[in-house]
């Protein structure tokens, strides 16, 4: 296919999805399963090859002047390949969401009714520098039993395209479909344009990447879009509780990561702890050095703590997300205050709360409008493979079809099926 | 408030639903039932001002020219108001959804995580002439814990109004805001454009109307829309089925109302059945004055029916939504042609399978790509009262978020909690 002319090449893309993947919701069980497994073996039996197309990539971004953290994320390492490899395994293991019926209950018509889970059909998913996510994104969707349309960094490219033909070999050997993962070829970025406006061939687009490519992408796409924005959470210390806990706690939520969308952003701390817990935890911070913006109140607790970076909070430091070694820090004087800060501030990611008072705790998971709320855990947690879910295609911060961590289910869509024995309406 | 300066309107009702919606979310079930009773109770009270409002409304379109199903549609009778109030009742007897935490697990790191049942938000509830609508969706709104904006038909408007007084008043009888339930109070079509808008104070958008209505919402709106555009259903009789069972179902799927999107308008035949199934079925159409348009297999099977008015069906016939006495009809010589045929054809809304055959019925169930599948069942059972949601917003056809009826689960979204004892992650 001529990738340069980029409609012919983009319907027939999408095209080639769409009939896979209705082959692929028909898949056995054990032929998506088969399918995991080989590609696992092919990832470890291929390094040589993909080290190769790797370097490719590499020696050009470093020729561009990407910098290290880039390269970083750029580099199909041993141990890369050898996480990706297992993610697969892992995959395969888990139960297939496919074909399970839910809540099959018999009616007074006689008619027996109930929601199978079936695929969402083809989604298309949208990201940069990394190439382990072509591995991630194409094992999920060959168990969940879709089809997708994968679209990687250009600086990416050729370690991506190793990656899939290694993909689409699994996927024979399996006897399913090989385009039931496609990649796209080019690097012409109208190509991102064409495929989140493809209704007829694109049931639902999943980016990741930095703010301003989603947001491009949830304005103009004409599917929906499974995202998050930004992750400015929060740690709220409340009236009573485990002042050491909490300062483990929230060690932990700050500064166990600084980068990724759950680490804690914002610390808030009830008046009646404020004197007791803020020069503490401050002089976790001052040792690691995290800078502190705070309200008025915060920088008179914490004015003593030696080595401390403080800073007077602006009103636009409670929205921020700094992936950096600084926290916002208020003092309040109520639960109220907490959530309605949060609720105002926040990015309804993920928040929580630190408490031995159970009131405070039921509505604090009640009231707090976020995709995780949480109780005397690390904001850290916020995350596909600690909730459970086995893997994880994105986070959600909306509230429609899927909300927070995004695994298996959240590719899915539950139909209803009727059993009957001829029973009519009346 | 000025509804003449429609910006500023808007943007009032819209703020005042966010609000309300906050409080509406940490509603007590006692006090959300007692606005369903209270709502119940002054319906049936206030008959007369009712009749008041609904007589000016019928007026005018009789003036204006209305036609007589349209007055019909408009007509607010003590049978109504009676159905209303029952459903109002319903709805304060059924569980309440919100608070709900589903599958709360213990994880290795210690935490234990669930999914939390709560509200959308606000939704906004698009609707023609039917007044009895705004109460529908003012009672699913307050049991859901959402905030609701209304926009009726114009030609309601003074019904919509006195309805909407009532649930004003039950609201406020229970101790809830008011402004949980808005009707939009100008004719003024603009408003429409703009309710559909503001994601910044309406999270979805629930159309109910004519093709051109929902069309027209759905390619504007710049949040999610809960819709279904057309009810194309399909009855299939299978190669083995039991004929009397497929007689009785198949005329109560086509004949027993020709209006609703349920009814199904093509009817599939398997080769092995059509000599002796077409000239059955036929001759109860016949009867009934349904015309077939068929191919030419069968015609042939039906040419011998007396006073059966019959057509060539062409291709546009098979994608066909008639809504009356008008059946499309195709013999197939397999199951794969006839889910093909469906999966072309049809709207993805509902279509059964008549068989005795079951590799026949789950390949069916699971290949045909609907919102409601059904073995030997009549189409016009998919409706939320039928499939025991106890209530219906709405019906979508498309996959994501809700799928098929779409009662009190559809207006709610999932969200993480996760329960600790101090855990952080390592």
């Amino acid at each position: 296919m001529d990738v340069h002319d980029l409609s012919a090449y983009m319907a027939h893309v999408g095209a080639a999805a769409r009939s896979a993947s209705t082959r692929m919701a028909a898949a056995s069980t054990a032929a998506k399963n088969e399918a995991l497994v080989a590609l696992a073996r092919l990832l470890r039996d291929n390094g040589p090859t993909l080290a190769e197309a790797n370097a490719r990539d590499l020696t050009a971004a470093a020729a561009a002047g990407l910098d290290g953290p880039m390269l970083d994320r750029l580099k199909l390492g041993d141990k890369v390949i050898a996480t990706v490899a297992e993610g697969c395994e892992q995959i395969a293991a888990m139960p297939d969401p496919i074909g399970e019926i839910l809540n099959l209950r018999r009616r007074p018509s006689g008619i027996s009714v109930g929601q199978m889970r079936v695929p969402l059909g083809v989604f298309g998913m949208i990201y940069e520098s990394r190439p382990n996510v072509t591995i991630e994104a194409a094992s999920l969707a060959i168990k969940s039993g879709n089809a997708a349309i994968l679209r990687g960094g250009s600086e990416a490219l050729h370690s991506n395209v190793a990656l899939w033909k290694l993909v689409q070999a699994a996927l024979l050997e399996a006897g399913l479909p090989a385009e039931a993962v496609q990649l796209i070829e080019t690097t012409d970025r109208a190509a991102v344009g064409k495929l989140i406006t493809m209704p007829e061939s694109v049931d639902v687009i999943i980016p990741r990447g930095g703010k301003g490519l989603i947001e491009r992408i949830s304005a103009e796409a004409r599917v929906p879009v499974i995202k998050h924005l930004d992750g400015n959470c929060h740690t709220y210390v409340d009236a009573e509780v485990d002042l050491d806990m909490a300062l483990v706690v929230t060690e932990n939520a700050k500064t166990q990561k600084y980068s990724p969308c759950n680490a804690t952003e914002s610390l808030l701390v009830h008046a009646a702890q404020a004197e007791a817990f803020l020069p503490r935890i401050a002089a976790v911070f001052a040792a690691k050095g995290v800078e502190v913006r705070g309200c008025a109140r915060t920088l008179a607790a914490v004015a003593g703590v030696p080595g401390l970076k403080t800073a007077a909070a602006t009103e636009q430091d409670w929205g921020e997300e700094y992936l950096g070694p600084i926290i916002s820090a208020r003092v309040v004087d109520s639960l109220d205050e907490a959530i309605a800060h949060i609720n105002r501030h926040g990015s309804h990611h993920t928040d929580a709360i630190l408490t031995t008072h159970h009131p405070s705790a039921m509505r604090f998971l009640r009231e707090v409008d976020s995709a995780s709320v949480m109780v005397n855990a690390s904001t850290r947690f916020a995350d596909g493979f600690e909730y459970g879910l086995g893997a994880e295609i994105g986070i959600s911060t909306d509230k429609f079809h899927a909300r927070g961590p995004v695994g298996l289910d959240g590719l899915t869509s539950l139909k209803y099926v009727v059993l009957g024995q001829g029973e009519i309406r009346t």
